[in-house]
């Protein structure tokens, strides 16, 4: 009975109705007469703006100091900010169980997004395991999050200065990309006015990036009420970034968005990776506030079918999701943002009296913002020039802001050790007494 | 001097710039006056023919027999096939060594897509960590390569049947998916005419599966030179899905493709998930082989920059991967190829026994193709029907091939206990038994 044996019913059935007879088809039809393979229009279009600033900058350091990058979004570069070691455990229990090497649902184990429901649910804004999709990383959060909500032609608003994968991930689909700006006179509010300017008819989504990169403020939760204000008028979901949630100094108080929402449904963005210092490791989640019922099934199930193009996160993270969310103690989180909080007060003290600077403090995250008078640096064209003959003259990077559409900025990472900090800020002062120009009204209106 | 203290020149210059004012400038506009999220067309269009399929059925075991699932393609499930400990230690190691916490470049440590080269590198088809792309599981990397292969409107040629993976990115992404036959009386060759004939000028990429998933078939390196010979006179490039590469049974050879072409460019995907036996770990890769040069930089560094939507596989793996790939012992491999080989005889001897079924003996991978004589069988329309009430009556569920788009056969997964493979055997013959019709050639005809 064996079809190796001979003929099978099914398969020369198969084979005459697909496969009909003919002399080279390939002859009669057009065809590649030579080799011509180019990549898609998808993978051009997929544009990185730190790579492509950054490898367009000449970065020589001055061989007579030692390279201090401060450029570096990763907390975990110069090994003082190890993860806990409850952190590490649970993966090793993760492992040692055998029990998360097969594949898990595409949007992760049950247990594992029960967990992090538990972690985040809130009488104002409830959340069960069903609500919870597990991602690789933060990053394809957000992937899923706008190939849900977004088709080609429709736009969706990003802050300005903003993370560049909002715009990388939008036009590599055909998304166009509006930015609205924040106001670094107001610790980097949103400029709500402009925000409302720029919605239409095809306005997808808003992304609302809270704590922020690159500016590393927090909103308050009157400034956030206004936000979902303009949401909530113009009928516009968001995606709230928040893969820095409770990454917020003493003092500050980071409030989610979802549970000061009536109406306006919600896909918040989070993971592992910068709360608990393990952003290689690729555990993201999104988290579905949908109260009203805004969403419905359709997001829902559009989440579930894209998670299968791929499926989820490595099981083992899963599996030490659970034990990493509850039992890494307080005093962990408490010791990264003191540190965070110590090294952003050293850096925007260091840099406030630098003539030319002007920082501003941050109240989370881990960056902060610096704005340069050009004017006083004439021999700079822009943020890129001066940013890249900091490296030249002293040895010390820091990320040009045109790298998030803010030109005249630069950022500056503070996770770094408190020594190289210290010393980073002495050689920007260095450079910047070397270059600044105290320019008289005249020499000012001669160029104008 | 610091910005928080009033008002920043680059903040002021920002905003007058891009936010003229204007009154309630949203009014003035056409904009959303209700709520109306819906999901995208792409999410729409994400389609996993598996769980269509299987959602759709009404799948009610028998509650005097216990369950036997021959339909999971994982092979961790009943855990009879545990991973080796070589690669568990090898996870803690990287955990130990703190060094794999942090992000990694986008397609990969240099280190560990070294460790795969060497390990895939062979004089035929040499590899450096240049050619090698780390992905987030075989399925990144089969959405890598497609991505960048092919334009929305451009068509890729798979196999029939074959794995659904293909089809559900391809038509998310506005590719036209074309299949061509395999030939089970051909030990599920390629119809290399029916291949050839499918070719236009809107191929962007033929996608060859082997070892293949669903039919366990392993190509003699002969058909193998002549499916090469077609694409290389059509000059359409190869996405080689070699993720059960060596996973043959002892006495057939597998053959990467690679080595046997002189001119097609080929990326081969893999990765961990078969042949170390943890699918859910999400470890894969590419292979770019492009000795003529024809991919060239292009395509190159169109992988790069499609790796940096959601960046690469989990740090931790990527840390263990020198290890695993270097220090697994062959012992390993050829326990899980023996015990894969014996089920699968087991399968196939008891199946080529029972009247109206024609299983396909395979030769490597961990799946048994069983053709269903559905004229014998009038109790049901076609193979989903078959597979359904095989689950009603005797608790067993094979996966109808109809979610590879070739009906009338079902697949086995060969990796379950040996008792339980021989149980669900002999729960097969009796359902088949209670059904089989041996009809006359006049009944027969009845139906005409």
């Amino acid at each position: 009975n064996s079809a190796n044996n001979g003929m099978n019913g099914n398969g020369v059935h198969h084979v005459s109705v697909r496969a009909p007879v003919s002399v080279n088809p390939a002859k009669l039809k057009s065809h590649r007469q030579r080799w011509n393979v180019r990549p898609s229009e998808m993978s051009k279009k997929t544009l990185n703006p730190i790579r492509a600033i950054v490898d367009g900058m000449k970065l020589t350091p001055n061989p007579e100091k030692p390279m201090i990058a401060l450029s570096i979004g990763d907390p975990t570069v110069f090994g003082n900010l190890p993860t806990d070691d409850t952190v590490l455990q649970a993966m090793k229990e993760a492992i040692d169980s055998h029990k998360y090497n097969g594949y898990a649902p595409s949007v992760g184990y049950q247990k594992s997004r029960e967990a992090v429901s538990n972690f985040y649910s809130c009488p104002e804004a409830p959340l069960e395991g069903k609500d919870v999709i597990l991602t690789s990383g933060c990053s394809q959060a957000i992937e899923l999050a706008i190939s849900v909500l977004c088709n080609p032609g429709d736009n969706i608003l990003v802050p300005c200065p903003g993370f560049s994968l909002y715009k990388t991930l939008a036009v590599s689909m055909g998304i166009q990309v509006k930015h609205y700006n924040l106001l670094p006179e107001k610790s980097w509010e949103i400029d709500l006015q402009h925000l409302e300017s720029l919605i239409d008819d095809k306005t997808a989504c808003l992304i609302v990036n809270n704590p922020s990169n690159p500016c590393g403020s927090v909103f308050t939760k009157d400034h956030q009420h206004k936000i979902l204000a303009v949401a909530s008028r113009n009928c516009i979901p968001i995606l709230a970034d928040e893969i820095y949630g409770d990454m917020v100094f003493p003092g500050c108080d980071f409030q989610p968005l979802a549970p000061l929402s009536s109406d306006v449904p919600i896909l918040s963005c989070g993971g592992l990776a910068k709360r608990w210092l393990v952003p290689g490791w690729r555990m993201g989640w999104i988290l579905i506030h949908d109260r009203n019922d805004i969403f419905g099934t359709g997001i829902r199930e559009g989440l579930v079918k894209l998670s299968q193009r791929i499926l989820g996160p490595c099981t083992v993270v899963q599996g030490a999701l659970e034990s990493i969310l509850n039992d890494t103690p307080p005093e962990f989180y408490q010791g990264t943002i003191s540190f965070l909080k110590s090294n952003s007060e050293i850096c925007f003290s260091e840099l406030s009296t630098v003539p030319g600077l002007n920082p501003v403090m941050p109240t989370g995250a881990m960056y902060i913002m610096v704005g340069i008078e050009m004017e006083h640096f004439p021999d700079f064209q822009n943020d890129v020039e001066f940013t890249e003959r900091l490296v030249t003259e002293q040895s010390v990077f820091c990320l040009p802001a045109t790298a998030f559409e803010y030109p005249n900025f630069f950022r500056i990472v503070v996770t770094v050790p408190e020594e190289m900090m210290i010393e980073a800020c002495i050689r920007i002062r260095e450079f910047c007494a070397r270059h600044y120009r105290p320019r008289s009204q005249d020499s000012h209106e001669l160029d104008q």
